[in-house]
């Protein structure tokens, strides 16, 4: 058994299972593959929620540079399949995605505080998965690449939690981060069957 | 009467009248606001293909890169925005883009077939008005980015050209190419009353 030795990540209720390591590990080619398509919806969030909210400047200069960051990944991400012979194609999702997205309130404010924290929630658990594999993946090529990502996502985190702050009280935000992320710890306590990077 | 010296773009059927570029110079900074929006659709237009196209190796990669550059251009010209103090806002669309997208037929592979073209359509005709503000604008710092702009979007409106003859047959592009030009330059004969990018 590898010893995941969990670091705690702020914003996440409960750290990642032994299980989700070892499950990862023997699927890296199938993580990566995952790991693509993750990045891409990164940047698409980020752009989506410029368009929702075009006349907040900082919201919107926070997030052009998330999206470029994001779309570097990608391109980063789809290299290292390309080098391994492994084809970009779809990918079910596992339910972590959608039952976060489920939590968003439709009303306006509540809907962009909601977001901003799903979103903060996902970039927590990037960062420390990447944490994970960084720490524990046996090919150290890869395992180099997964650390640096890291701070990025650490970064990006730090970005939705600043944002959120700047469009809501701080006493509010921390109120509803503890309820969304209980969920999101809840959401990852049966390990889905497939590996991908948020299951 | 400015002289437009309007040049021949590849693709065009119809070069930019004299009423836009007026108008244009006329309202610069609504036309600054408008391509601003712009740049943020043309980014978000790339990320969606690339989410409807996944297994697309090609495809990926080369709209990896054009999302990166809009990403680019749209905070260059936000920071233009912002130095101009024209606050980020929300700006009714005129009847060009969607006229183009109806354009797009439902079923694949007509459907990939005819979104790259009319994505190459738009650059093309973005190139085009860089060109004339770049050339015509009477703020030479101004004109200087709108000419810096347009080798991009000259190379974009390549790049979706080239992905369009990757995919199909190189009559079968350049027939359907003629028959959406010719409908986006009928888009614009009536000058929409507002001054914007593509109108
Ligand atoms: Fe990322
Ligand atoms: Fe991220
Ligand atoms: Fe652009
Ligand atoms: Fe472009």
């Amino acid at each position: 058994m590898i010893s995941a030795n969990l670091t705690t990540i702020k914003f996440l209720q409960q750290s990642t299972s032994q299980q989700w390591l070892e499950q990862a590990l023997a699927h890296l080619d199938t993580i990566l593959l995952d790991h693509s398509h993750c990045e891409r919806k990164a940047a698409g969030v980020a752009i989506n929620l410029m368009f929702r909210y075009p006349s907040h400047a900082k919201l919107v200069r926070s997030l052009t540079a998330i999206a470029q960051e994001e779309l570097e990944h990608f391109e980063q991400v789809n290299q290292i399949l390309e080098q391994r012979g492994i084809p970009l194609a779809p990918l079910a999702s596992p339910p972590y995605g959608a039952g976060l997205s489920k939590q968003i309130r439709a009303k306006e404010p509540d809907r962009l505080l909601d977001s901003l924290l799903v979103c903060g929630l996902i970039e927590a658990r990037s960062h420390e998965r990447l944490g994970l594999l960084g720490a524990h993946c046996p090919e150290p090529a890869l395992a180099k690449f997964y650390r640096g990502l890291m701070a990025s996502e650490a970064r990006h985190y730090g970005v939705y939690w600043v944002l959120a702050t700047t469009f809501f009280d701080r006493s509010l935000v921390a109120q509803r981060l503890e309820a969304l992320a209980a969920i999101e710890s809840q959401l990852l306590t049966n390990l889905y069957s497939e590996p991908r990077m948020h299951s």
